[in-house]
């Protein structure tokens, strides 16, 4: 991040903070509420809480290696020399974006072999994408930005025809009542990862403080993409566990 | 905060870890009495605990900041450079006042309709609450501070109007042996609450150690609003459990 004043100091500092304790939240929801859905929409729920763990582990590392990379006194922002390690939300999403794939295909509750097939192949393209985006992150040239940029987008208009077309069937066979919200969740995952694209070709535009809107568009993306959606697949587990006759005891 | 006395600092430094046992406390009383209500009423217990989860975070982190900021040596207390970070509260309270409504909703058992209606319109007030709090907060001028806060007060207005008359039939439908309490319950949500903007407007009056009275006034007031309110909600699913004929095993 480049030079930062006081204000942006603050307010990145409180952005991390406040992302880490949604996402802490956010596990802990999914997880205490697993007796809330019947046991075919456990494994779902689980996933769901391992997404927003795995994340808030990572906010937490941000954050501390934000706090780490500069210091404030006398309200005054200087860089203490550590690097501020932008490779934590990479990792986060190697693990994380795959995992988001699979909580939605675990609660429309497939066939086992068609389960495990949509898990492989849309969770290789969600790693993919992640592993194409990295070089582009990280590269101090734009063109370099871009061109990694543009091919991390193959594997994600993959996944959008995946969800919108290769699993037209699937979401038709789901019950009535659920129907809706399982082909809204597929909408949610398109649109909350439209967002990254965004943020991603923020810095060529190269107005001052990219690094900034950087780092807190990607914060509010992924609150949106891992507790937002993660809310949606908890209540489509409750939808369908009611269909089912289920009742918590 | 103006220069502190050594008496001040300690009077502060131990609200704040008080306040963080307290709300520690709070969130294990509501998660291991999961199992004292009847499934219905887990959701709210689960919300109430994430609302104390979230701000025993945020204490924690109040309490490092204030250590971090002021030291006490030989019995003088001074500066560090170090800003105290005052915007903690501002972000729990973004994440925790929406759900102190939430959990209020979730425990009248209503359809699940009305539910997401009711979560999605008093949380979306009770965050524009916050959100036109904070700038008057931070402001330096006393104008800036009272003129965010009146328009703060406009969503708290709205939120006290659905409480007492929007939610009167939702209310009026609970069974008999609850229905004190619930209304009760939203009694409370307007005295606590009430108690924010009299601390808000605190250092207009000008006085010394505003400062102080501030963080000890908001620390109580979140106490009542948050463990005080999380026992109420316990009490009425208790109640409510026990008129369903739910037995806890």
């Amino acid at each position: 991040m480049e030079n930062l004043s006081f204000n942006e100091y603050q307010l990145v500092y409180n952005f991390f903070s406040f992302t880490f304790a949604a996402m802490a939240a956010g596990t802990l929801f999914s997880w205490l509420n697993l007796g809330s859905v019947s046991a075919s929409y456990r494994p779902a729920m689980v996933v769901t809480g391992l997404v927003t763990f795995i994340a808030a582990y990572h906010y937490l590392q941000i954050f501390i290696s934000f706090d780490g990379a500069y210091s404030a006194v006398d309200g005054v922002v200087s860089s203490t020399g550590e690097a501020f390690n932008v490779t934590y939300r990479y990792v986060d999403w190697l693990l994380t974006v795959p995992l988001l794939l699979i909580e939605l295909i675990l609660v429309m509750k497939l066939s086992s072999s068609e389960t495990l097939n949509r898990c492989v192949v849309l969770g290789s393209a969600a790693a993919l994408m992640i592993l194409l985006g990295y070089p582009g992150e990280i590269s101090t040239d734009l063109a370099g930005r871009l061109s990694w940029g543009l091919a991390a987008m193959i594997p994600f208009l993959f996944i959008v025809y995946v969800l919108f077309f290769g699993l037209k069937s699937s979401i038709e066979a789901q019950p009535i009542e659920a129907r809706g919200l399982v082909s809204q969740a597929c909408w949610v995952v398109v649109i909350t990862w439209s967002f990254y694209p965004v943020v991603y070709f923020l810095p060529m535009l190269g107005f001052e403080s990219a690094g900034v809107a950087v780092e807190i568009g990607y914060s509010i993306a992924d609150i949106a993409a891992k507790v937002g959606f993660g809310i949606l697949i908890y209540m489509i587990a409750r939808k369908k566990s009611e269909a089912e006759g289920y009742i918590a005891k």
